[in-house]
């Protein structure tokens, strides 16, 4: 099959093998794929993510010396049920699944691994009882987004909101889109968002952010503020006697930037008492300072992936129109185009998400 | 008055006017006042308590070219009420009362500030609001670890505990110690906790550590979590399927050293969705991994102080014996012998609190 293949950090399009299905898997064909940050990240720092993965406790095992298929963001078709296959899922049907194959040896990934080529090639195999049906009616490139926006429907889960904490999110790329439609689907409002990018503030509106900032014209946390003071400032609960300044809601910021120095900005900006979740991916060491987070009582949470149940009821809430997913697509390419795409996704002037379409020509 | 002064990174011992009573506050005298590892690190880096306390709203305003009397740990006695002052305290009565004077211009801290010289001075003045009668048959010495104490009970409500969680503290000097105490009194058991030094080590178990571990001769985190296995694996929410081993109970790790390259080192080493409460104050800018932080989903909960109920409530603590206080006072002094008081407590093999008796010839 033709997919595309990275090897020594470059992408180059190759003849592999298509994949043999194992015990409980199934072979599918490739109908779209989104081009993730990730994936973009790891191109460039595969070593690293291997390494970093390797000593947390992580699944991306990957030989960099042999070559990998990314892709993780998909929607297939089922063509062939391998053996100890149940066929609950006919061959014809489009599905979305989580990037992950579950074996009897443990859990791999679809997309980093030497092993299970991801939706950059033309066949995937994938385990059964993941697979997840496309409802009638809902285009193959809706269903791609799943993947992408499940990420910020599990962001929004683990801010434990409250419906009177007042967010803010930092970088309007995919993941911070993908944090505004779960932020807009949750009804926890005013959403402001920031960007330096006309594009992407543009993208942000669309997807249903109330107010966006242009950080070079006013600070986030200015805007924030204007619209974040208590109504009713009796509701407010009692802040320590230092803080000056009228009440606001407690904060909740999003980091989907993910560069070094943005988690030190943020907590330097950030209001008593904010609570921050890190969704943006920096893959280098980074500096904070400890003093800041205590002297305003911060919390920094953390958090990778979603859930089996967030990944269903993403895949439904885009069925059912719930989040909006039009904006988002502003290319598509073939397997030939990839390597283009990469390059043209570093520029944030032009695009959110590039859906790779293995049997365009 | 007699009071210890801090110029220019030195303590020299001098002679002060007595402070004047502002409306609403008492005159008191200083029966005995703990040296803090706050005042340590104030000594060194003032300039960068004042920068960073000031960047981030917090209350330390102090001017660097004229003196300060440090000392915010301190039981004292009412010896003149000030105008304004309902007299509800009688003179003579012993108090203890948070390290803050409420004025109508705002809040100031006692201990750091030009004008409310703290515990290190004969004298001191304080918000008549704020005081806490010392209970009868309380000796004046366990009554001056309240705000220490206080530190660790509020560090414990900041961690959101459950009974399933399963505590480590890192490092046992004051404010681990204060940690263990208040970890104990709420009952969330077993309390693991790790200190290079045998005298503290001795010392958490003193105050009711369960198990200690001595980092040189084998990791905490090791220790940990042979104990944090669930007693009933069926009880142990899901773990992601790439987390081997078996499952363990939640971590819930306090960072109570404060050096630059604990929480870096403490989320390396922490398990999966723990939660690090970093009590420990670090001065310094400090790196971290942001991608171990999101491989593992931890979350970083800075805390400081404590509030008003909070501190009530230690002070009752400790005059009902719920929380050991014995073992923590190692040693007294005399104003004149706090400088080499704050040499000793550089060095953890001697001390764990110090007391300053102004009065004491």
């Amino acid at each position: 099959m033709r997919a595309v293949v990275m090897r020594n950090h470059k992408l180059s399009v190759d003849d592999l093998p298509i994949p043999q299905s194992g015990p409980g898997e199934v072979i599918v064909k490739t109908l779209a794929c989104g081009i993730c940050g990730s994936d973009l990240h790891a191109l460039k720092y595969t070593e690293k993510l291997v390494e970093a993965s390797h000593r947390s406790g992580g699944a991306f095992t990957m030989d960099l010396t042999r070559g990998i298929v990314m892709g993780h963001e998909f929607c297939a078709e089922v063509v062939e049920h391998g053996p100890a296959t149940k066929k609950t899922v006919k061959a014809g049907t489009r599905v979305c699944s989580m990037p992950v194959i579950i074996s009897p040896t443990g859990v791999q990934t679809v997309g980093y691994s030497n092993e299970n080529p991801g939706g950059y090639g033309e066949f995937m195999r994938l385990t059964e009882g993941l697979l997840l049906e496309v409802p009638n009616g809902l285009s193959t490139e809706r269903a791609a987004l799943t993947e992408p926006m499940a990420v910020g429907l599990h962001a929004v889960q683990m801010a434990r909101l409250d419906k009177d904490d007042a967010p803010l999110v930092i970088g309007c790329g995919p993941v911070g889109l993908s944090v505004i439609a779960a932020l807009r689907m949750k009804g926890v409002r005013p959403i402001v968002a920031a960007d330096f990018s006309p594009r992407r503030r543009q993208l942000a509106e669309a997807m249903g952010a109330d107010i966006v900032v242009d950080p070079k014209e006013k600070s986030p946390y200015s805007s924030w503020r204007e619209v974040a003071v208590w109504p009713d400032p009796s509701r407010a609960p009692q802040q320590p006697p230092w803080v000056t300044g009228p009440a606001v809601r407690p904060a909740v910021i999003f980091e989907c930037v993910g560069v070094p120095g943005v988690i030190d900005h943020i907590m330097t900006a950030a209001p008593q008492a904010a609570r921050i979740v890190v969704v943006g991916v920096c893959m280098e060491k980074d500096a904070i300072e400890p003093m800041i987070g205590i002297n305003k009582e911060l919390n920094l949470q953390f958090v990778l992936g979603y859930n089996r149940e967030e990944f269903a009821q993403t895949l439904r809430n885009i069925a059912e129109g719930v989040i909006p997913t039009d904006p988002l697509i502003t290319g598509k390419v073939g397997i030939e185009g990839v390597a283009q795409a990469f390059e043209d996704l570093a520029s944030p002037e032009h695009h959110a998400k590039i859906l790779v379409e293995p049997w365009r020509s």
